[in-house]
């Protein structure tokens, strides 16, 4: 590892591309003919091929999870502070796979792929993935690397949901499963907040019913304000409070002239280095992904009967901050999988930076994780570095 | 009153214009060459003129508080639950007054009045008008009314910040103010969300920088993106949670196939027709006086001693599913009054409508309001009908 990077890094890493050569067919029918998922991998996959952890990112992340793309890197991967040599997800143990889900544009098919049959980008044209989609792919991903399967199966968020429908839908192939900061289903309030950051790009001008690269554009405005909204739901009213106030940038408020406050030159800065690299098409396709799923709707409705597919074991995480995904919506699954019968663990995290806690390096979060983590790895006799047992 | 109309409405109510000819100085510096104010009043004013209540409105609101425009009109006005023959503020016994905001949509001077110095419509060049200004404004009103002292300045939101800010700039002019649902200055939270509304607006590119109606269009989306965030910080989770569920309302989520669910539909519809009668320019000006707000500004940032100010009794009420402003901002405000030796009464009521619970016939909120409005009509010696004292 390069000497200027932090010692508890995986170091400089490089994104692989999984190619599967054949037809893919989607829960909405549609068949890609198909498709590449581009991913990262971190640590040594043992002999015994069970070391294994999948990651599964949310809205807006990518298979860049952790580690450094060059030296120079001033960034690390986006949850650099769970995955590493003795970290929560101790790469000294576990090999790690974070793939960019189907549908993404940090380098998975998704829309802005040229389609073979047409020799432009998808754009709108590509087809609406599901959680089960992802699952799907992810599942041939595995099989690729020849992991039949995972010593557990992570995720925030959106990510938590994917871990949760891998346990239901692969339950022989996970171990062990990690849900945290996540939801059994979206609420009213969540898909209405998701309505509005969707109605932002797609009433931008620039958006072109989605077309908008084939003709030279960008919804800008629409994709950053569908930041900015998703942005103040993803922290505290609290967090925030304490973070800005009301300092105010620039203006004068005594004379009420110009005033611009802090926060809302941030949630400008957001809005428009989000716009910036994120595809409009695949922010629509991965939040009607969110809305969409509802495992327990194939079960009679029955969030119970549904976990009491899964085999494995799991850890439930949430933070009382969070008002996107609550602590009362993780609590729902916590009490689904006791009435299953399965074997749970949760803990619920004091943290006043709401939804973006479970990115965040927070020491009971952290430690709680890696704990729970460090004995999977002993039930799957994870040992693939000389620095262990003594590396926590 | 026509007997189509109930038995407990004011009836059919016409506005009156007040047309201040002089000229006006604003806190921003800048001065309108006279203004004009819309407001209907409801019941009768006394000999000793001292029964008056002024109803301040929140954002979208308007002078239209109670009763109907006409026998066939189909809705009352927007505060109908709580003003009328013996409703929380009953009319038997006050004189009630509700005026458009300057630089409201509804017939007060504001950006679309014709400007008399260029012939055309304010438009953008409306200047920013404050909390003290409307005030101030609304003081004017009252002079012309020959109301030296209000019985009563009542209102909820953007509406209770005006009473507070009467209270702390008129102490001898209020005899009591009532604070619904309302904070002592917004949060970092509160002001993002004012942030996203207003970047919706002036991102439209039908915005044309506020020319909107000099060049003959109208930012159509933008004005429905600001009412459909607004619209979900109105309502609390749990509310829309039983009123939409994940109920849908066209498409098959089982094929993840052009799904839209009812709670999408409802904010749409919510948009579409908020923009096709508010005023974009209004609603930035407004939501900036919100922004605005804080009295304690002028006071070294004590809110104590700028409650300190007032001489009149106050009532303070709140919603514990409001998270626009939560009941703790309403504590806030007791906690000062308190501290500063005011008499002040405080509910806290139960309710699952959120934010806009404050406009909801909610028995536990009309009961209390009127029990202690009632008594301040007692103080006054407010009589005006012969229906008293057994009306309530």
């Amino acid at each position: 590892m390069p000497s200027a990077l932090p010692a508890d890094s995986v170091g400089v890493v490089k994104p692989a591309a999984f190619v599967h050569p054949d037809d893919f067919t989607l829960q909405c029918d549609r068949v890609l003919h198909g498709f590449e998922l581009v991913y990262e991998t971190y640590g040594t996959l043992n002999s015994d091929r069970n070391n294994a952890v999948l990651i599964c990112h949310a809205l807006s992340g990518d298979h860049h999870a952790a580690g450094f793309h060059s030296v120079d890197d001033a960034k690390p991967g986006w949850w650099d502070v769970c995955i590493g040599p003795g970290k929560a997800i101790d790469t000294n143990r576990f090999y790690v796979v974070s793939c960019n889900n189907l549908g993404g544009c940090s380098g998975s098919t998704g829309p802005r792929t040229i389609n073979k049959d047409t020799g432009q980008q998808f754009g709108p044209l590509f087809p609406t993935v599901t959680v089960n989609d992802w699952v799907e792919s992810q599942a041939l991903l595995a099989n690729h690397l020849k992991i039949e399967k995972f010593a557990a199966i992570v995720g925030g968020s959106l990510g938590g949901m994917q871990a949760m429908q891998w346990a239901i839908s692969h339950p022989e192939r996970v171990h062990a499963a990690v849900l945290i900061a996540c939801a059994a289903k979206l609420s009213a309030q969540n898909i209405a907040f998701n309505e509005v950051a969707r109605h932002a790009i797609t009433s931008d001008p620039d958006f072109r019913n989605g077309y908008y690269a084939h003709e030279n554009t960008n919804p800008d405005r629409g994709l950053g304000l569908a930041r900015m909204v998703g942005h103040i739901t993803y922290l505290s009213p609290d967090g925030m409070g304490r973070k800005f106030g009301r300092e105010i940038k620039s203006g004068d408020i005594a004379s009420a002239t110009n005033v611009e406050f802090q926060v809302e030159s941030y949630l400008h800065y957001q809005g428009r280095a989000f716009s910036r690299h994120f595809d409009a098409n695949t922010y629509l396709l991965m939040t009607r992904a969110l809305d969409y799923f509802d495992p327990a709707r194939d079960f009679d409705d029955s969030l119970d009967r549904a976990l009491a597919q899964a085999q494995c074991k799991f850890l439930v995480l949430s933070f009382p901050s969070d008002w996107r995904f609550s602590t009362h919506r993780s609590t729902e699954i916590v009490d689904a999988l006791v009435r299953a019968r399965k074997n749970v663990a949760s803990a619920i995290i004091q943290s006043d930076h709401g939804h973006d806690s479970f990115l965040l390096p927070i020491d009971r979060y952290t430690e709680a994780f890696g704990i729970w983590m460090n004995q999977v790895a002993d039930e799957v006799g994870a040992c693939t570095s000389a620095q262990i047992p003594d590396a926590r």
